[in-house]
């Protein structure tokens, strides 16, 4: 201890020696002469708050006044706890970073080529020729409005026409699925393709006849007054269509926002983007999907607790596997998609991870369908006199029906897990409305829906998949 | 369809029709009567609404302006993003309860009651005693310093005295520790309560040294006008040193803020919680660290993938041990004692989970030590001389040597760990503070904080002092 500590008056170590809290405060300038007689290079800006530092000599208190703890219950809402969010993160990626390592140390790597170019999807060529054959559908269906619109056949003739063309248009790929008996990705592309036209035939007809009935009623409006202009309008045009069938659209009108021009740099950019995250995905689902799918049992029977393990390890690769498959579709393709057709509406997705309820969710996550679904479904739905509610249990019930032919055509299982997964999401809208209204908490509206539907619910419902196919191909062996 | 759809003036269809988006505008009052001849109970207010929704028939328009997608680059940070953070905290739960299951199938239910009441834990009795024979250091203390203050001994016979008493106070229990060989638990446990009294004894007898020195100033410069009332403040006072050694505090000062009384039913509210705590640390460590540890390899021999795979696996237990061993010992512990005691500077610590440096985080977490650093070696290194980064890195020294006694003793290991990882903690303070500056987030500083801190620096530590443990073992056998 040295012993050139400096004096100071002693009316400074009097108060100080008090429980107030003036021991920092700075003093006066005669103090300054006398304390800063130490050779530091601090510059006349910091010189105030050095003075202030010597002045912190050991017999001052180091304890001056009352205070709280910052975990204590008064106290711990002033916090911020930005940095436990950080540890969130950080050890998500820790974690992360390790069940990686064990599954390459486990496993090693397990890609390969055949995984994409397997000598079983070349057997699949009369899907792909029904594929390249959905085109026709349209075509009739235009054949027919023209019809329509020049007032050749009757408005009954015309329904008819549309109700057998569409019923064609779904059932012929079903048939050529179940008839070809194709691998299971080759049957589900199909089936998406078929639900897609005939999605855009059910949106064209409606719109044309809600247009003639419209056109119809000015008609009669405009009879005494002679004009006719307006038909002009109305009239049901092929290049609109042919635009329609391919734009990232499902619903059908004359005339689209268009952007001016093709930014070609930024379709290069968004298609290496797009490359990307398709082998990534890819990666996970034979590095890590794959192993677990096949190391587990069927998740409806036997020990409940090994149940819950499979598919809550399911659930992270499952998880990200989503994530990249909604980012890659609803972001990357649609939007490369609508630049290189000059699509100008791309709202194909609103902000759905923070959906505070179920409901939210499907109003969010994919808005072609959900526009669809509102345009063709609940509003005529209510037109016609069903209330709200059935209305919502209709459109349930569509998606729920689409859901359970995209896949349970191509695997050749009609047990309805898809079907009842969808049906099951009603009583969930219900759960987290009242839960919505009950907490008026954000957080746990998005939490409950996180956990039902990517922790639980996807992973479960591929387990279930995964091993009726397996024992389905088991018992035709 | 239904064929009972409503008719609406053409004026309105054209304009919806063009692309504005001026299709969801509500309509005229005139409108309104022709539109709602549904029977639906929909209040007044609702009917605007109603209205509105009505008015979406199938030939509108569904696509009226151009529009980005949420995520494309000039969008994406006008989204909220907290329903990411929810997933975050979602994905975590469920890594964590899937690894609770698979550790629960593989070993059990692994606690049994000889964890905390081993036969071992009796034959440590000599470091009981020696513990309970602590007290006699600051006795000593007290005795030398009543002899000072009368001035019956000089000042240099009363350094050397001190000097003698506190190096007996540190060396007695490492000689008892060493001479005793005994279990790891009850050696660190008496560590920490020498190293406690010897910081408080160095505490005690510099701030009286320094009263000393301030007294005998005054007394010069008071010779002349007869006063010696000021005397009376700096008398030292056993009450006040007892208070002293019991409290939750690390600084010497005559008297402290206190509260007005014990809340009695608070204590025993933080006592549960301290009870329930402390058992939740002793379950994580028997049943999720020891089993990691024990399966594990010399981490600095053999596979480096294998070796970071362990520490990654022990850094998610570890951590949350961590985060329960500060919060029993630095809320809890030292709040309860504080209460009890009627102390009333609470601030055990800050907010040290925001951190955005290395160097803000030993500034934060440890208030009591902080205190200690900054009154008695950091402002005593600057008064005498020595410049801040100096002053720093003696801080840190003393604090390596400090934490290299408290471990390296009771494990009988002299390999410096503890004392490098805390000298590795200076060029991590230039590092931290480096990135801070640069990036002027205080994300990044936070992230590589817990990185360093949690997931690398503590595993790493623990598997190294274990594994030389266990070498160390079976060499003595």
């Amino acid at each position: 201890m040295s012993s050139d500590v400096r004096r100071r008056p002693i009316t400074t170590a009097i108060i100080s020696d008090s429980s107030s809290s003036s021991s920092f405060s700075p003093k006066s300038n005669s103090d300054v002469g006398n304390n800063s007689n130490h050779d530091f290079d601090h510059p006349k800006a910091d010189r105030r708050r050095t003075v202030m530092h010597y002045a912190y000599r050991p017999c001052t208190p180091a304890h001056n006044r009352i205070r709280e703890s910052p975990l204590s219950s008064d106290a711990i809402f002033k916090q911020s706890h930005a940095g436990l969010f950080n540890l969130c993160i950080v050890v998500l990626v820790a974690v992360n970073s390790r069940l990686i390592i064990e599954n390459l140390m486990k496993y090693g790597l397990l890609i390969n080529a055949n995984f994409w170019f397997s000598s079983r999807s070349l057997r699949d060529w009369p899907l792909l020729m029904c594929c390249l054959s959905l085109p026709i559908f349209p075509l009739a269906a235009y054949t027919v409005e023209k019809f329509a619109w020049t007032k050749r056949v009757s408005d009954s003739v015309v329904i008819t026409l549309h109700i057998i063309i569409t019923t064609i248009a779904i059932l012929y790929p079903v048939y050529m699925i179940l008839r070809f008996d194709s691998a299971v990705l080759s049957g589900v592309t199909l089936m998406l393709f078929a639900c897609v036209n005939w999605l855009k035939l059910v949106s064209f007809v409606h719109a044309n006849y809600d247009m003639r009935l419209l056109v119809n009623s000015i008609d009669k409006e405009k009879e005494k007054s002679a004009s006719s202009s307006i038909e002009y309008f109305y009239d049901v045009n092929f290049n609109s269509l042919a635009y329609f069938m391919v734009a990232p659209t499902l619903c059908y009108q004359r005339n689209y926002p268009r952007t001016a021009c093709i930014r070609k740099g930024w379709v290069l950019r968004q298609t290496i983007k797009f490359i990307i995250f398709t082998g990534v995905m890819g990666f996970i689902i034979e590095q890590y999907i794959n192993p677990i799918v096949r190391n587990s049992r069927h998740p409806l029977k036997g020990d409940f607790l090994y149940a819950i393990e499979r598919v809550l390890k399911l659930s992270v690769p499952n998880l990200y596997v989503w994530l990249c498959m909604s980012y890659c579709f609803f972001h990357l393709w649609l939007n490369i998609l609508a630049e290189v057709l000059r699509f100008g509406d791309r709202e194909f997705y609103k902000d759905w991870w923070n959906a505070q309820t179920v409901d939210e969710y499907w109003r969010l996550w994919n808005m072609p369908v959900h526009k669809w679904i509102v345009r063709h479904i609940y509003f005529p739905c209510l037109r016609s006199g069903i209330p709200k509610g059935g209305a919502h249990l209709i459109a349930f019930f569509m998606s729920a029906v689409f859901h359970e032919l995209c896949i349970a055509v191509p695997c050749h299982i009609f047990k309805f897990w898809a079907f009842l997964g969808i049906m099951l999401q009603v009583p969930l809208v219900m759960l987290t409305d009242f839960v919505q209204r009950k907490f008026q908490n954000s957080m746990v509206g998005n939490m409950m829906f996180w956990c039902f539907f990517c922790i639980l619910g996807q992973p479960m419902s591929v387990l279930l998949y995964y091993h009726d196919l397996m024992n389905r191909k088991v018992n035709t062996k």
